[in-house]
């Protein structure tokens, strides 16, 4: 089997607008900020894009945003499915574009005010995905309420307590609180202030195990590593990047499998990703993982081999998730601490790691996992 | 510039269901059909496929499909936006998903219910992309209209008039008589059933310029040249494929553009396809061409360089799209005479005239393009 090759592109640039509860400003507004910012910063123009991607989430056409930004031509445009779970995937887009010859320089974006406006937490009376038509019938309107379910059986198994996933909330707000782009910067809490937030969904979810609903657009240039080398950044390499989708899998949650325990598609992602790149999971140095809800980082922690299954409690509370442990996961504090991008603000973490210029840089870091389960990118420092 | 390499995949099967006014079963259903008529084609099995690309405006969930198929894993997810403009993107991302390395066996799918289900050509009260925010108020509420108003320009500086038109419409009626597979098979039409159908915009569009509301579901099974060649199918390559967004286009009328009597999305892909494949407008043996109404053709016959500007007219007169002549055009009837499956059937046409298995075949066809102004994809027989 074949795989994208090692270093078949780059990150030469990335960008971000300010994260917040309320941008005031239009989606394609944020969209277009974010990009000219990671084109500023790969010191590129908009005349050498010539490939976008986003995802099929994104509202903004594409059309607007090169007229926006100013690009004069596109050559290559791909949306990814399953909403956050593609958000590394987008990075494989973009390189499978380039390393195919399709593009050369092709922007990655992500760009919605998910707080201020139409908010993906709050209670749908439609199926936005046809799995969904099974499910509103039983009162389960809102992502917290279908994730729980899930997340209750894994609970069950390896007898856990909301508690135990409040040890990760910990870990991302103390990450969180010495990133100044963080929504909670500054804003360290205890396990005290994780169980007397209020149930979500008893007894699985408190308010605390939730993502930070964001207003937001971030952007990522990616290019061949030939071009990266000569731009203006510290070369960051996509090393490996996957998609995984199981015969049983739905987005994120699945209820399909018949061991709700585990987490298939993230199982296979990772099989792929370690195949191909070579590495496993003592190679890697730090990990940014998706977390609509902090659950979910357990399931991948486990899928992903950095411990047993069941085995993500003790590996959280042996401290081997933070700034000196020896995975440090989230380093900018994850979606319940920096702010909910879809997780496309994971890869930008992920990028910085490698170059050396996070708030909270891992020491000589070549190798980070970016994860969502249902796809990841490894990237490296081109050694 | 590099560009995706000659060959560098290949289409080893193609399936479809029949096209109708009323399918009387789901999307999802006319999906699986088509998925498994493509790998039965290729002699491939569902587990062999590793990847699946679609439409952004297709209704089908990929897990939905995966499961209904019985697809084991997939690695590999896209979706193309700009609804039928991304139709030969489908195969652009198929292609470059297996020359990254990304995906071994890609299937490209597209099925809807598009006339007794949701039918694009009724009016809409709500601006399904940005642009048309600004259309709607003036009362552009069908793609007839909107299209109408681009053609017009087309019409006045050429002075073409409907009759025009409609002689391209005889020749797509002629093809389809003639396809088995076409709504209109065995029903040719004179250019006076033309002229004598009703007005759908007066003065540019009547009735028999609007192609086929459709039912029906088509798929491609896409993978390397390697491979295909040991399948049991004829071998099909893709030699070229590239999208198409320049600075003022939106999804294919195009308000924006200073000249609006030109398609500058469809001559940059032409530029692009030409410059990559090394192939010009001389040495391509059949067309298939979009057209969601019948002057669209024009636009593109021009744009490809297959005649001059303002010379579609004369080119059609002349019988150089017939059977027969210099350049046939849409050999299966195209979306007005076969059906509207969103373009994708172009493809399948494309892919049947390469194997030499076409109803109305071109002899010796070497190479194919199928085209949709966004986007377009020579097809051909690995020579």
């Amino acid at each position: 089997m074949m795989a994208l090759a090692k270093g078949a592109g780059a990150i030469a640039g990335i960008g971000q607008t300010e994260f917040s509860k309320d941008s005031g400003r239009s989606e394609l507004q944020l969209a277009s900020e974010a990009v000219r910012a990671a084109l500023d910063d790969a010191g590129l123009a908009p005349a050498d894009v010539d490939g976008l991607v986003t995802m099929t989430h994104d509202t903004n056409d594409e059309h607007a945003l090169i007229r926006s930004v100013g690009i004069e031509h596109v050559r290559w445009t791909s949306r990814t499915p399953f909403g956050g779970g593609g958000s590394a995937a987008l990075v494989e887009h973009a390189a499978a574009a380039v390393a195919s010859g399709a593009a050369d320089v092709v922007v990655v974006f992500r760009a919605f005010n998910e707080r201020s406006g139409a908010r993906f937490g709050q209670p749908t009376g439609r199926a936005v995905t046809p799995g969904l038509s099974w499910h509103l019938p039983y009162g389960l309107d809102t992502p917290a309420k279908m994730y729980a379910l899930w997340y209750q059986r894994y609970m069950h198994q390896f007898g856990l307590t909301n508690e135990d996933f409040g040890r990760y909330t910990v870990v991302a707000r103390k990450h969180a609180a010495t990133n100044p782009n963080a929504w909670f910067y500054k804003r360290p809490i205890t396990i005290d202030d994780h169980q007397n937030s209020r149930w979500i969904v008893e007894p699985i979810l408190r308010l605390l195990d939730c993502c930070q609903e964001s207003d937001g657009g971030v952007a990522l240039v990616v290019t061949s590593a030939a071009r990266a080398k000569d731009l203006r950044r510290p070369l960051v390499t996509i090393d490996g990047a996957t998609q995984g989708s199981v015969i049983n899998s739905d987005i994120l949650f699945n209820y399909y499998d018949h061991d709700l325990a585990r987490f298939p598609q993230a199982e296979y992602v990772a099989r792929q990703l370690w195949q191909s790149t070579g590495l496993g999971p003592g190679d890697i140095d730090a990990a940014m993982i998706y977390e609509n809800f902090s659950p979910v980082v357990f399931y991948q922690l486990e899928a992903f081999g950095f411990c047993g299954h069941g085995e993500a409690k003790d590996f959280i509370v042996d401290g081997h998730i933070e700034l000196g442990g020896r995975l440090p996961v989230n380093t900018h504090g994850g979606l319940l601490g920096e702010a909910y991008i879809h997780g496309v603000n994971n890869i930008i973490e992920g990028v910085r790691q490698i170059r050396g210029s996070a708030a909270n840089q891992v020491p000589d870091a070549r190798h980070v996992l970016c994860a969502v389960g249902h796809s990841a990118v490894v990237l490296g420092s081109g050694d």
